[in-house]
């Protein structure tokens, strides 16, 4: 089977960014590799679909496991253009992919600034508005699933 | 206009939790409220999609985002019955929404636990492969946007 290096991949996220470019999207763009095979490419479709979870890297997420038909992105890589946010990468830890490649790298909102705060300065949060019901339901669930 | 409470939106989010809990899917639920009304009901679909990124609350931003026609959840409140990972948290960033109501809290993977690597251990990780076409891009687009 022929080989790639990780620029060719790269190169591969960097055409998706130029889509995204194309199209008045902040231009960031992502491919998701298993076994030297790309089984999914993407890039940021916030404008377009009016949704700011349609980063690149989820998109490419979804696709993949579409394309494995399989939730878990087990023995594969992702290359993408920019440092992932912290919602791509919580993403990408749901996901267990085996490897993230990154070109820029994105110090105000990348997943390495840890010292940012997660939230929104705008968004204001409360819990424990029914949190014994809610412990209860899933506490059921997972007690029923060790059966 | 009619208000509700807290309890009720909660309650609203919990039947949507008990809707995932029917379906096999891990119980988590959640609603957002624009102007006292509901404008998104959604639960955790992470199996039925085979999609990782299929929480309650993803879902939910994607819906209440297409039934405003707009990106940002300015002035909703979202509701949700276990507190928001990680990736849920970076959305909800993303979407500037007003409030964050959680039932119950997530010690081991709520947004709150910092503490946790971001990434999956797993999953390697490296950076700077094209990193200068891809920032070339970005800065040329933002440039572009700046015009």
């Amino acid at each position: 089977m022929e080989l790639f290096s990780d620029e060719y991949y790269m190169n591969e996220a960097l055409k998706q960014a130029e889509y995204a470019f194309e199209e008045g999207e902040i231009p960031v763009g992502a491919v998701i590799v298993s076994n030297n095979r790309i089984i999914a490419r993407a890039y940021n479709q916030t404008e377009k679909l009016n949704d700011v979870t349609a980063h690149a890297e989820m998109l490419a997420i979804t696709s993949a496991a579409n394309t494995l038909g399989a939730k878990y992105l087990i023995d594969c890589k992702l290359y993408v253009t920019l440092e992932p946010c912290l919602m791509c990468a919580g993403a990408l830890f749901w996901s267990q992919i085996s490897e993230i490649h990154f070109a820029a790298s994105d110090p105000k909102r990348g997943f390495r600034n840890k010292q940012a705060d997660v939230l929104h300065p705008k968004t204001k949060w409360t819990e424990g508005t029914l949190a014994a019901e809610s412990e209860s339901l899933l506490q059921t669930f997972f007690q029923k699933l060790r059966k």
